[in-house]
């Protein structure tokens, strides 16, 4: 489906944006079924907060309306909505009244193999270490090439996802994803203050475990709790849930908190 | 002058492309003079180390001939180049084939106050600090979230620079510049291999200081060293060098250091 830049259909960005210049702005990507965003609230709740921790004082109200109209154009897919600060001549200052940029692309729904939800998949250990920057961390902004260097170190299909540790070793997230581990019962997710993306279904699963009386834990987790792990799954707010199979050389199982949040997740994406 | 992109005339930048979409790529600012640009080959030495560090396969003898066709017709001026990994679907995988994305975009020379470089300027002391990822060190990335919210923590006119530190506290550098001080007749400057931008004035410097005899460490810079500095300036490639003549509640004059390589630097934008 044709882009569209401030509600109008365009295919290309003038080159003073500043999400080009410095990758001043945030994104969000965002699953659409049947003319509907999935997870709307999440998404826009996420992008609120990057909007006040960058300061870009954007009109969510009409982001929201220009999304619910791509969206129902879009039928199925996957709406990518990049905010960038708007304009500027060269220089970081943030210009005052410089309005921001609403960009809407769209794309089909990825088609992922069936085993990936059903046996789960591998991840790769990469070598990138998530930097620490409290200033950003949680955020889905533009300044990505830790995950670009990241998922640029592996070729192969046999690894649907990364797995990303922050300097000290301790396990954060995939490169597309956030990831969770359960032991005893408990389920565990990354503390992400300091690094990594606070993903939208992360925050739609730990909110439903609340309701089910699942215990959970947002801690920092080194790299012995993966290997104490009962369970491992990734999850992103396009395919939901992804039981992990292993990394490196450790291995599991799909396990039946990882089903349970499964199915959690597949209802979340399709109403 | 009208902007490039790959060597023709634009004014916008496909969506699809991954400067965009996350910061993948590089820049340049460049100044020109009578149609030559100042320090090309640090700019094209930086450029090329940062192609390599980021897999980027540009074709670096052409963005060198389209930077020259680009200057002679700017005249005098400011050329920024940015190099961005391409164009691609969405996804962090950068694409094999992808052709990297020239851009050249033109301002006039700032007009910086005279008294910057007679009598120095303050820094203001930025709380913004300076994540660590020793991958990305050194270079001048597209990835400038950290700076933009930096540049944003002063408005009054009083301060020309910001000082930026990193999580340790450590003195690395300007939001556009690099810092050094002087004490005891050493020239010192950080160590820039877990943070900051190397700066072309920077290595061109410390090249000139080596042949003039002026003893100079690169190496980390704790608050202290600050403190108990004789001289400070910044610099950079557009304006050279600027005394520093204080940050917080700490004073200097411009030394006689200073007002040598200040010469130095004049010299080297004026060659």
């Amino acid at each position: 489906m044709q882009s569209w830049i401030d509600g109008q259909p365009a295919a290309a960005v003038n080159l003073q944006n500043r999400g080009l210049a410095y990758g001043d702005g945030l994104f969000e990507t965002i699953a659409v079924r049947g003319g509907r965003p999935s997870l709307l609230d999440g998404h826009l709740a996420r992008l609120t907060l990057g909007c006040q921790r960058l300061a870009i004082s954007a009109d969510l109200a009409l982001v929201r309306d220009e999304l619910l109209r791509y969206a129902s154009q879009l039928e199925d897919g996957v709406a990518k909505l990049i905010l960038t600060r708007g304009d500027s001549q060269r220089g970081y200052a943030p210009v005052a009244g410089a309005a921001p940029r609403r960009i809407l692309q769209g794309s089909p729904l990825p088609s992922y193999p069936v085993e990936h939800a059903e046996h789960g998949v591998r991840l790769f250990p990469c070598q990138t270490r998530l930097g620490e920057q409290p200033l950003l961390a949680g955020l889905k902004h533009l300044n990505r090439l830790e995950q670009v260097l990241a998922r640029a170190e592996w070729q192969d299909s046999e690894h649907a996802e990364g797995l990303m540790r922050d300097g000290q070793g301790r396990v954060i997230e995939g490169v597309y994803s956030n990831l969770f581990l359960v032991r005893d019962g408990v389920l565990f997710t990354a503390d992400l203050s300091r690094c990594g993306v606070a993903g939208v279904m992360r925050a739609a699963l730990l909110e439903q475990a609340a309701l089910l009386g699942i215990p959970a834990q947002v801690c920092d987790l080194p790299f012995e709790a993966l290997e104490q792990a009962d369970e491992v799954f990734v999850c992103n707010s396009v395919y939901g849930v992804w039981p992990v199979r292993g990394v490196a050389a450790l291995n599991w199982s799909p396990g039946p908190l990882t089903r349970k949040l499964q199915a959690v997740a597949r209802t979340l994406l399709e109403t």
